[in-house]
Order: structure tokens, then C-alpha cells, then sequence
């Protein structure tokens, strides 16, 4: 008695089926804000070390569904993985993720590997079928990686920058090697995406995290072209959710780029997105992350007006509008998943 | 032979006055991106030392002045000035600067001092009176200072952080703790900015560089009323710009502020702004910062599209939409310059 993918409540929303309730989940739901994963990560040794080893990858992931009871379990892992992957030396400390040798030529580009999957992010394939083993049947399993253009920006700053100028600069003083960079990377992301399908993703989730940096302008120059050809080569018999943070000014641009979803940056109101662009795409979203350090009853006053913003239109799944702070107390997550669950009665 | 202040172009562009042509500046004009201005800061040891030696403040700032012609000179000092005359230890080093002894007890925001500007930032009132002395008689005065909301995020966290959790933490768990810091902040705001104008600034800019980071409801709940506060407090006989990094989803708000001028970031598309608020406020900006990474062909090709979009439009100062990087070629800010200049012919 297995439950089938399209039967699954995140899949329905995203296929912008009627549903009695939409389905939550949250960005950066395994985290450090919880006690079970912390004790993991103790034990692991670190965070890269976490993602290599699929049992604790595994454990963490499904963490959240069994603390919470969300309707959507996603892997855990970094959007970096890919970069990893095509030989750049990639570091985690107290500061966060940082490439010591970030890339500022196009010999460096020449050199980033071809990525074949299952040889060098085989513990991607095998975290994900130990997740599914063990997932509800009614919980579905989501992929995700990093778009183009926000693996460029890391890889030319080397670091999560605050201007990406050093980006900047090489993509309008040396477009070409830009441009060679961003099919390198369009075509490693698309193959770890069809990758994480082929092992039990039913969602996938482009995270562009740095593309809202961009005027309107640049971006479609520069990075919708590259997520196009991504979001082409993956085609929608999986569904694809695209994330921009910081994106509210290119909302009609990511809409055009033919993802089943849009995830929404808790900026940008969820009842007019609805009502300018609900009959083409799902929207996940939004509730500001920061909200959740209030207290529970607060966290439920504000979802709970999310949902009456959303007016149960069908293509809802509710999330925030962008990952869970690390301070976050976890009964204020709990509150936040019981106002989906409550629509239901 | 002096010029009054309401006949130089910056202000009367911020009185919406029809012009030949749109006055130029840029945020952060005095800069390292100039050698001159690292020679300054070579000479004085560091940044704060620049800030506090008026007659090094005051050359950075007519730096610009002399090298591009610009319209406004903008006093060289930092936003955060303000919290270290209230009592904070602030420390400039590689990372940018920090408070090492962030507020977050009642008891810290009440020992914060009220300041007089005079005795605590006379190093100001002397820097401004140096630059106006050598100032070109056309050229405008700029005075500014941070806004409440972003000088409390500064102070909460103690430092620049993504995500100001701990202030976010602090504005919904110790709401009167909040509110008791927004208001002394507002205060010594406000008599910063008239000190300024007192002496000799003749536009001031109030940057509220993280108010972007709120939603609409919580920016209307926790920031604007402060930001109203100064506005109200100094009146309009001095115009007033209101700069919002990220802020194109308030920028109703903004403008309700009160303020003569919206310094747009460059993600607004401007021409859209002006048909929305063009009769209401002037509004600055906003070539993204970024272009001048480019070529000064390409930085005049965009600069041109901008002034056609705005299309002369009464209103319009010509300026970035966020603060020069230190990687700009100064022959990029030329051409920027001249972009402004080569209308009125």
C-alpha cells in the first residue's frame, strides 16, 4: 500500500489541485535550531561531514517530519555540493561556507570537472532512498540545488558576498568566461536534479538566493537564461519550484521561466502574487522567518492571516519566505505547521 | 557674490523645480576607490581617525567635488557616529565595523547617554564648516545620519548582520525595550541632523540601510513612526532624502514618511516611480552600483537609458542606487558624471 507521488498533499498543491488544506513544510526545516539535530551534527564531527555521511543526512532530514508532521521532507544537504563536485576546495567554519581558491579566470573555469553524478555525489542518491524508506507515506521528498547564477556568484567571491562586485565585474568586463562558467554550471545542476528525481525527489527546488541582487534588466541577461535551460532540461513531469531571495521585482521575470512554482520572499504580499499570477504557477510562502522569534501565540496570529491573505486558493503551500533562523524556538515551528493542519477541520 | 542655498541645483531639483538638467552625486563619492582618498587614510591611521579630524574629513570630501565636478558634496563621516557618542565602543577593522558590547538588556538601552552634538561630534560642525569654505559656490551641502531602525539593528546585533535576528528577537519579545532605544535613537537623530544643518548642510539624507529587510506591517509597526518622528522634528525648510536598501516593496510608505525626496535603490524601476510619486516627492538614484564595474562605455550607455526613462521629468536628482564599491574605476564615475552634464547642451 504505497501512496503514489502525484497523490502526495505537497505534489497536488504544486499541480495547483483543490485541496482541503495546503500542505506546509519550511525552508531550512533541519537545522540548528533543533536539540536532535545538533546532537547529530555533534556526533558527525561537522556540516560537510553531515552531508557526505548518508545515515546522518538521513536522520536529520526526517527530524522535522517526525518532531512537526510536515507534509514534505528535504533533503539536507548545501546548495555548494555541486561546486564540491567540479574540484573546487570548498570550506565550513564559524563563518559559514568559503571557497579559499574562488574562481577569477577563465582558465580556472576551463578547469571545473564534467560532474557524473552517482560517482562524485553518490551519498545525494543514497541519503534520499534511506529517507524514503523511512518517510510516511504521505509525506512527500524534496530535491533541491542551487541555481546557476547564485553557484557563480559564490564561486567568483569565493564566499557569500554582501555587492558581488568581483562577479559583477567578470560578467560585464568578461562576459565570455561568465558565460562559459554559466553553462558549465547549467548543465552539473540540471544532472544533479535529474539525479535526485531519479532516486526519489517528487519535488524539485532551484534556490537562486543571489539572483535578487540583480535589476530586472541584468538578471534576464544574465542568470534567466541559464535557469531556463535548466528548468527545460529537467521538464515538468517532476514538479520545480523556484526561489529567488530578495525577488519581488522580478516576480513576472520567474513566472516566465516556466516553473510549476514560485517561493515567495516574505516581502512580497501573497494575496496580490495570487491574484496576478495564481492561474499559472503555484506559491509557496511566505511568512518573514523572523516572525517565528516571537512567541507561538504570535506565530499563529500572523500564519493564521497568511492563510486568510491566501483565501484557500488552489497552488497554496505554506512556508517562509526564506530558512529558519538558528534561534529559532521550536515550538513557534510547531505553531506554524498547526495552522495548516487546522484549515482541514 | 554667494549663491543661497535654494538656488543650487540639488536643491532645487529636491523642490521639484524644472531644471536644464538633473543635478549628480553619488553615495559614497568619498571613497576608496579613489587613490587620493587612500593616501587621507593612509595619512590618518584609519577610518575613524579621518572621521574625527575635520580637516581630513573635510578634504575626502571635496575630493570628489574637485575630481568629477559633482553638484553635492556629502560630509565624509558614518552613520553609526551617533551610537558611539551615545556610549557604545565602536571598532572599524577589515570586517567593517562592530560594537563588541552589543545592547541587549533594558538596563544597557537606558545607560545609553543623550547626547549634545556640539560637545560629543563637534568634529562635524568644524568639518562641515571647512568643506563649505572651500565648496565651489554652486555646489550643494549634504548632511545625513542613520535612521533609527538601522542604527538600533547596528547596535542590537553589534554588528552588520544578514538576518538581525537579535533584533528582530528583541522587537517582538521586549517590545518596550525596543520602543525605549527607537526613541532615544530618534532623538539624537533628529538634533544630529539639525546640528548639520545648523551648520552649513543644506540637504540631509536619513539612511535607514536595513528597514528592507521588514515587511510592510512590521516596518510600518517598528520603523516609520520613528523615522516620522525625525522627519517631523526637523521640518521641511531643509529638504530631506529617505534611502531604503531593498526597499521597493515600502516604497508607499516611504513617500507617506513626509520626506521631500525618495533615494530609490536600483532595483525600482524609476521610471515607474515617477509616474506613481513624481508629483509628490523628488526622487534620487538609481543606476545600480554594480554598472560601474563595467566599462565607461557601457556605464555611459546605461546612464543615458536611465535619464531617458525619467525622460527630464521635474524631480530627478541622478545618482546610484546604493553606495560606490571600492573596485569602481574612477573613469567610470566620469562618465557617470558627465552623463548629467552633457543634458543640459
Amino acid at each position: 500500500m504505497t501512496m503514489r507521488s502525484e497523490d502526495r498533499l505537497l505534489v497536488r498543491a504544486l499541480r495547483r489541485e483543490v485541496l482541503p488544506r495546503p500542505p506546509v513544510w519550511l525552508m531550512r526545516q533541519a537545522g540548528r535550531y533543533l536539540p536532535e539535530y545538533r546532537a547529530v551534527r555533534q556526533k558527525a564531527g561537522g556540516f560537510l561531514e553531515m552531508i557526505r555521511a548518508p545515515e546522518h543526512a538521513a536522520e536529520v532530514t526526517l527530524q522535522p517530519v517526525r518532531r512537526f508532521g510536515v507534509d514534505a521532507a528535504i533533503l539536507f544537504s548545501d546548495i555548494l555540493v555541486p561546486l564540491e563536485a567540479m574540484g573546487m576546495h570548498l570550506v565550513f567554519d564559524e563563518h559559514g561556507p568559503s571557497f579559499p581558491e574562488p574562481l577569477r579566470s577563465r582558465a580556472a573555469i576551463d578547469a571545473l570537472r564534467d560532474v557524473d553524478p552517482e560517482r562524485a555525489m553518490g551519498f545525494v542518491g543514497e541519503a534520499l532512498r534511506r529517507v524514503r524508506r523511512e518517510l510516511p507515506d504521505e509525506t512527500a521528498l524534496v530535491g533541491f540545488c542551487g541555481a546557476p547564477f547564485t553557484l557563480a556568484a559564490y564561486a567568483i567571491e569565493g564566499q557569500g558576498a554582501k555587492s558581488f562586485a568581483a562577479t559583477r565585474a567578470m560578467l560585464y568586463r568578461d562576459t565570455s568566461s561568465f558565460e562559459a562558467l554559466m553553462g558549465k554550471l547549467a548543465t552539473v545542476v540540471a544532472r544533479h536534479l535529474h539525479y535526485q528525481i531519479a532516486h526519489g525527489a517528487e519535488a524539485v527546488v532551484l534556490f537562486d538566493t543571489w539572483a535578487g541582487t540583480l535589476g530586472r534588466d541584468d538578471y534576464l541577461r544574465y542568470a534567466a537564461p541559464w535557469t531556463r535551460a535548466v528548468l527545460n532540461e529537467l521538464g515538468g513531469a517532476t514538479p520545480r519550484v523556484l526561489f529567488v531571495h530578495g525577488g519581488d521585482h522580478l516576480l513576472d521575470d520567474l513566472v516566465n521561466t516556466g516553473a510549476e512554482a514560485i517561493a515567495l520572499d516574505w516581502r512580497t504580499p501573497i494575496g496580490g502574487a495570487f491574484e496576478r499570477f495564481g492561474e499559472r504557477v503555484a506559491l509557496q510562502g511566505n511568512l518573514d522567518p523572523a516572525a517565528l522569534l516571537a512567541t507561538p501565540d504570535e506565530v499563529t496570529r500572523r500564519t493564521r492571516a497568511l492563510l486568510d491573505e491566501v483565501a484557500g486558493r488552489p497552488g497554496h503551500v505554506l512556508n517562509l519566505g526564506h530558512g529558519v533562523f538558528k534561534e529559532t524556538d521550536p515550538e513557534c515551528v510547531a505553531a506554524f505547521v498547526r495552522c495548516a493542519k487546522e484549515r482541514e477541520r
